[in-house]
């Protein structure tokens, strides 16, 4: 059927094409059937139909889809009814627990990418993920198959380092040291970041407060051979492009499948060319990786699927019990590792975990002593220099000081109510209130943690201070903190037996 | 924030509202969350959002919201951001393999019902039950709590007999003759049935060539009361509806979990009140119950959970590796139908199916000896008399004779291309042949199978007849026959050792 195209742009994650009712019945489809724009080779995995919305002969296209398929307003395009991909088939065989093989798993990667699969079918695919699992052996096929559907860098320099942490801790500013400190060394890591979805503050949300991060490959791979370093956000290369659309289904869920997890970092890797990675994984109440055997089953995953893929893999489980320094939000976290940077040696935690993680790739480089090495590389201002070198790469100010980045002007305080010790800090309850604040869209909000696990506090000491660029927003995040309590405090004698 | 509510037809089956990517930014929405309308207290579990649909400060409902909440064009109403509901927490619980209380189950059922959950949501649940399943008591509470979703028919007569077929064998038009037997018997039974979803014809889509039946709870029971039965169609009544917004996130899956399944058949007998019930499963190669050992299981799920339901419920495992009787398709199954109410002793499998069936309701009323019983009373006439009240009752002409009707006029024939006998009649080739003739849409569609297992065939032999409304679809029927060859001929000598 000859149909007149025009786009629209409803933002739903889903691809949905809307045709007339009418049109509908004469080409046999309903709601959820697929049809194929013949001329383009355009599966659209569902069907909408309207009488009010659009007139006969027209179909509505999602602006993505215009835009992929090089299609314009008012192109004449041929339509037809599409039976369902045999991925669905796939999507069944792993919800019957079964092994998938390696095109099967191509199958439903591709299918997810180019739209022929719909949000019921990828929901799913990620539950039966969640609940069935895949072996190693299907997960190094995934992740290959989600590499496919991007962009991949080559670089002339090798090898290529990177470095990943699996998140889940707040206050987390160690990447652009660790980057600095191993780049400085000589060591090239082309490092990708991502933005906060659910946590308070993603790397990439606190670097682009002082530079740019939103690199083509070109530059990533340029500023990369030239100064041995970016800061990137992943998201603005095309590199395994189906993971953002499957976070977008997993999101409502709140699932991330360990197969989909591992595949997805693997591959964002995997398309960079990195042969040497360092994977982060903070370990602590509060966070993605409550205890000690769920961290050493990361290790073993890491490890071993590094092994299938043809990359060499570290891992260090690091400490992550309470927020990692005291500043948590854009502008706060990036003046703390500014100073870090600067010299100063405070918080510990900061400098403790960057240096401990730079020493290990620098050891995976070959440079022996790799933590001691890192701390005389910050000491001796060689890592700030490459700092500056890197955020003059990414048009950022080389002269940049922690004293330029400036909080939100509205603050409030939040003081002890009785005098002891922090007994412990509340991980998701800091994160809660740094968003209350408006972090990360607002780039001064955040807040300040004063005193952290096992110092002395007396009663009306100031132990966290909020900020933001917005009164009421600032207000808000104060009666939360109020509320949530995130730090305990307690006497020496917790309880008399 | 105020929204002017402007509503929508788009007929997709995700509950979501359209709010302009600025309202959006301002109430802290973004697609996929939920919002809610306060002064209705609507929730609406998907925003989308969009900036050449609509302007700022206007709200997209969807019609059916807009119908169900009593709002109009023009309204102004006060929209918020909405967390989202405990349900999410509960279908995480059935993902973690955990049996859920009796609480959670009904929270899932209503926010599915109240469109609290979006189509991502009741994908992952349905796909947790099809792989964790549910014990019998989860099941028992899920089907209660689909029961409360709708309306309930209480008969001012008793007992209510009942009777369901869990489907799956073509050309089975067996229902209109038992109900008729059991209300010549005196027993009460309101038949309600479906509409063919992906098979070739429903109960109801034949039903509806001689009479009407899309009938309200109070005709049901009107009928029921005066004349002892109904032939309705279930969709028209608002029994346990969350079920239809399941069935269409089931389609696109493929899938029909256990639990369910059974949930769905039994909430909608408890609706109807049925204190006596008899589930027809039908058995054989190609249907949804293969074995002998499958089709057990199904008969101590619904004993049992008829049980702890309160309600006495036998089961008959039935024959069903080939078609029951010749004839499938809306009107070709009606003809045949009827013709064996007017006292046509052919084709044996319908008349004997017919009786043993109501036989075993017969005796579960009390009625000694009830299949000679069903064989007497459709012997005697009993039967079509009082199938002829049930039909008048329904709007049909009661002087109805199998000759008013009349199949689609274009004909195709299949004929044998050897000597031999019917080895085997392929039911889900039969399907998809009828389909394309245009069944169930096409009244007049389908096709007569001339020839059924173990009978003998002669080289040019007519063994299958297609019926359609369209001459298009009457060939491609034919060429699609010819391809998959759905009944099988070999000579007695199978093979030689």
């Amino acid at each position: 059927m000859k149909l007149k195209v025009r786009s629209y742009d409803l933002d739903s994650s889903e691809p949905a094409v809307i045709i007339h009712d009418d049109d509908c019945r004469e080409l046999g489809v309903k709601v959820h059937d697929r049809v194929r724009i013949t001329s383009r080779d355009v599966w659209i995995s569902l069907v909408d139909n309207s009488d009010t919305i659009l007139e006969r002969g027209e179909i509505l296209v999602p602006n993505i889809y215009i835009r992929r398929h090089g299609l314009k307003d008012g192109d004449i395009v041929d339509v037809i009814h599409s039976p369902k991909p045999d991925s669905v088939v796939y999507i069944r065989k792993k919800m019957d627990g079964k092994k998938l093989e390696k095109d099967e798993i191509c199958a439903v990667v591709n299918d997810i990418l180019e739209a022929k699969l719909s949000n019921i079918e990828v929901s799913a695919w990620l539950t039966s993920l969640y609940i069935n699992g895949m072996d190693l052996e299907e997960i190094a096929y995934f992740t290959n198959a989600m590499v496919d559907t991007g962009e991949r860098i080559v670089f002339d320099r090798e090898p290529v380092f990177d470095f990943h942490s699996v998140g889940g801790v707040p206050g987390n500013k160690v990447t652009p040291i660790v980057v600095s400190i191993v780049a400085a060394a000589g060591l090239m890591l082309p490092k990708t970041s991502s933005r906060a979805i659910s946590s308070a503050c993603g790397t990439s949300d606190f670097v682009e407060t002082f530079c740019n991060v939103e690199l083509s490959a070109e530059q990533v791979k340029k500023i990369s051979e030239d100064v041995g370093a970016v800061f990137a956000w992943g998201g603005s290369m095309n590199l395994a492009p189906v993971d953002d659309i499957v976070i977008k289904v997993e999101n409502p869920l709140g699932i991330n499948p360990r197969a989909q997890m591992l595949a997805s970092i693997m591959s964002k890797k995997l398309a960079i060319g990195a042969n040497n990675l360092l994977v982060d994984i903070p370990m602590g109440a509060g966070t993605k990786i409550p205890t000690l055997n769920v961290a050493r089953a990361y290790v073993r995953d890491f490890t071993e699927l590094g092994d299938k893929l043809g990359m060499h893999v570290e891992c260090a489980i690091t400490y992550a019990d309470q927020p990692v320094g005291q500043a948590v939000g854009p502008i706060l976290e990036a003046r703390e590792c500014i100073r870090v940077l600067e010299g100063e040696n405070h918080p510990g935690s900061v400098v403790e975990k960057a240096c401990a993680l730079a020493g290990m790739i620098l050891e995976m480089g070959g440079i022996p002593n790799g933590v001691d090495k890192a701390h005389e590389l910050l000491e001796s201002g060689a890592a700030m220099t490459k700092f500056r070198e890197i955020v003059a790469a990414q048009g950022g100010n080389y002269d940049i000081k922690s004293s330029d980045l400036v909080p939100g002007k509205y603050t409030q305080d939040i003081v002890a109510t009785k005098s002891g010790y922090v007994h412990s800090i509340d991980n998701k309850a800091i994160v809660q209130i740094a968003r209350a604040s408006g972090s990360p869209s607002d780039k001064g909000a955040g807040l300040l943690i004063f005193k952290k696990r096992g110092q002395r506090v007396e009663k009306g000491d100031v132990i966290l201070r909020i900020h933001a660029d917005n009164e009421a927003k600032c207000v808000r995040a104060k009666e939360l903190a109020l509320r949530l309590t995130p730090i305990s405090i307690e006497g020496m004698l917790i309880e008399k037996g």
